[in-house]
């Protein structure tokens, strides 16, 4: 690992995301050597805190999410980070900020090189850039933005966000993060894919009947009903992480493993990304909202939250390509809150063979996210005293000491920007085309609140979400694996 | 299930086979109900035993093979047991035998229905056989006869027995018994290949790099120097069980799952069976006896065992076909005695594929069939915490439970033959094909041991037989998987 020498500013640096992950993740780097000792964090926010004040919340940070920590290494870890109360719209802050990183640049010796982190709420992402390009805050070095999701709530809003990030940032600098995409057993899909001659040769849509994709929360909105009402699952899920998963599950083989060749390989798949029409989304979307029970409130019960909402805390649908190996195949997906379980899973089915045995059940590869990293096939053997076939799961699931050692998304995917690399980062041509796919959601699902007719299905709490997304299917030998 | 009437008479009645395997494994097909009133059995054997005394041993044996026994069922099921002594080469014993079964048969309303099972040394085989046409044995319901392994020592001796007993049976009456094909795994080997399109869709020449079979036993010959110096490890191990499994895994798919239709597509395989040449029996073919230790026996130094015995304790070799789904395949088997440990295990190894990660490991698929119920696929997942490839081991071995429920294969062959399923039996022309492989085998070997050039690798006792077995293979890109 080489020292990477920067200047990173935290916009946000007194938030619950920089508290939770940013700083137990850059401390990981900094324990395996990524960054050393040419390096200094700004964290930035509105609260009037001291550098002191920063270094003990990043020191609890660490110790929150560590068992054992190096306190040596910690305290010297801390002396790195700087704060610079901060309110985004006033422009003599920016030049404050700006100095203060030039004194640190002189300081640590980081050869102008600048990383900036949008932590905060997104409705500042756009006020920041655009100030960030106004105050010159880029550095004569290497300058590198990471934004977090969301990223625009349409593709309007996210075209001048974009705009005026790009004011400052080349595109090949900019790191649009998703989390899902640092997590173990998605960073398991392509090589899976493309090293298994076993999995490879079914990858097609002789083979595949359809691929189900399914991102459960157990929890509610809880406190946060008022941002909730702004985006709703299909913005919060469906836009950035489902998207980002069928990608990976439909894209074709890459040339090599470079960030280029495959973000090339998801342009060419996405180009045939089948944009639905209002009557497949009649027919193969489903929302809903959970519906309360005697304990537990109803989404539109909770606090902040219109009592007449029609903001969805469920989304089901069917995602389809015209191109690429699985051409056709419907690709289903599931999100929700108030599911029975915390659960993200992959379902890969297979279609079914004549075979001289007769009935037998399908073979599934499923791949679980969360909670437990794991990879079962689903095969067919026979029963053992009697005529016939039965299920038996080839099960690989991750021992304790490997889940150990798998790192937190945030500590890959901040390493992959120190590192310049952009693989698990959304381009912004993808994102493009996933916004207009939810647009043309969004858009009908409008149209239905407008016309009246719309019930949006309410559905029990701690279960699997509205009955009717049970009927998204495309014919009725399909059903959720995942039950 | 339903009652099937006959007199059932085991020659070798006060053997060890018919203690061990023969009368415990009749006791559950009767606790099943498959047989209840219209039976008897009759056991014979030299010794002078009574009716009583073969009560007494085969309610012991089944005692000594049940945890739990219901005395009453087992009372009534011992009732049914007969002894007659008797020398197999007397002509007098037969004549006494068979109205000891027509007695019987009135008795037990057993519809002139004979079942002869050949429980005893196999050089009597050919003798009883011609004493049951001469005298008339056989009833004037079904006759079957059941024939233990070794069914001959070479091809004309394998002939001049079926002649004896195809005198009085045809090839529809006879079962060549096999108690592999009675084992759990080798009989979920077809209905694995055929109902899971993920295994079926590699099971070709384009994705199988080669297939291993593995039967390995822990003991030496024991007490039985005497009778395997007769044999070997080719005609002991492989003329029958490794032939039979080998079938299994190359054959073409049936058109139904009839017995007819499976011996068909064995038939059709076996015609194209491969004969090596001397060439390639000294290139890919391998003997050894195992060496003995400061705390063991050599091979040559057992009791009964010639001091410069040529005789094979393990065997290694490679099988081909000219047709079937894996024609041209490399099938290599190994089998012996004196093995770290007893263990019987296919290998299904799978070809590389290019792939933009470079290099993984070959996707192999392994049926563990002794001493556990085993099935698992190793595929490539990424690696945690670096870039590179490894191994995952996707798993599926039978539980307790499970393991419980699995019938010895003497039940489940026995109760084939009561219901005249000849599928898990081997028909003569599959037999005789085995035979002229063999023979092939022992005639190169044969010159070799005459030449006076040979040396028969002496293997270390408990590892993994001679050293020389490890260069039998095609390529220097293959080796044993289980190691």
């Amino acid at each position: 690992m080489k020292n990477i020498p920067v200047i990173m500013i935290i916009f946000g640096g007194s938030g619950d995301l920089a508290h939770r992950k940013l700083y137990p993740a850059l401390f990981n780097l900094y324990e395996q050597g990524l960054i050393h000792d040419n390096f200094a964090v700004i964290g930035t926010a509105r609260r009037p805190w001291s550098h002191e004040y920063l270094r003990e919340q990043v020191s609890d940070a660490v110790h929150e999410t560590h068992n054992e920590v190096n306190e040596n290494d910690l305290k010297e870890f801390a002396s790195h980070f700087y704060y610079q109360s901060h309110d985004v719209t006033n422009v003599e802050h920016y030049v404050t900020l700006k100095e203060l990183a030039q004194d640190l640049d002189d300081r640590y010796c980081a050869h102008g090189n600048r990383l900036f982190y949008m932590a905060m709420a997104p409705r500042f992402f756009g006020t920041i850039a655009t100030h960030i390009n106004d105050q010159h805050l880029t550095g004569s070095g290497f300058n590198r933005i990471v934004v977090e999701k969301p990223f625009g709530r349409d593709l309007a809003s996210a075209e001048e966000l974009n705009k005026q990030i790009t004011a400052s940032f080349d595109e090949s600098e900019i790191f649009r993060i998703d989390h899902y995409l640092g997590k173990e057993m998605i960073q398991n899909i392509l090589p899976m894919r493309f090293t298994n001659p076993l999995i490879k040769n079914i990858w097609n849509s002789d083979n595949i009947k359809n691929i189900q994709v399914t991102l459960a929360e157990r929890l509610g909105v809880e406190a946060r009903g008022g941002y909730y009402e702004t985006s709703g699952a299909l913005r919060d899920m469906v836009q950035n992480h489902i998207f980002q998963i069928i990608t990976l599950l439909a894209m074709p083989e890459p040339e090599n493993i470079s960030a280029e060749a495959i973000h090339k390989a998801k342009g060419k798949l996405l180009a045939s990304l089948v944009m639905p029409t209002e009557a497949d989304i009649k027919q193969h979307f489903v929302r809903g909202q959970y519906a309360g029970s005697d304990t537990t409130f109803a989404y539109r019960q909770e606090p902040n939250v219109a009592e007449d909402s029609t903001t969805e805390t469920f989304a089901a649908g069917e995602v389809k390509f015209s191109k690429g190996p699985i051409a056709g195949v419907p690709i289903y997906f599931r999100t929700g809150k108030e599911f029975k379980e915390k659960k993200s899973r992959i379902d890969i089915v297979l279609k079914h063979m004549n075979n001289p045995y007769g009935r037998a059940h399908s073979n599934n590869i499923t791949i679980v996210i969360d909670p437990q990293s794991e990879i079962y096939i689903t095969i067919n053997g026979k029963k053992i005293r009697e005529a016939g076939i039965r299920r038996e799961n080839l099960d690989y699931t991750f021992s304790k000491e490997e889940m150990a050692q798998v790192p937190d998304g945030y500590e890959r995917l901040l390493h992959d920007v120190f590192v310049n690399d952009s693989t698990n980062f959304t381009h912004w041509s993808e994102l493009k085309r996933y916004w207009e796919y939810i647009d043309t959601i969004e858009a009908a699902w409008q149209k239905e609140n407008e016309s009246g007719q719309a019930e949006i299905p309410q559905y029990p709490p701690y279960r699997m979400g509205p009955k009717e997304a049970c009927d998204i299917f495309e014919s009725a030998t399909e059903h959720w694996i995942y039950e």
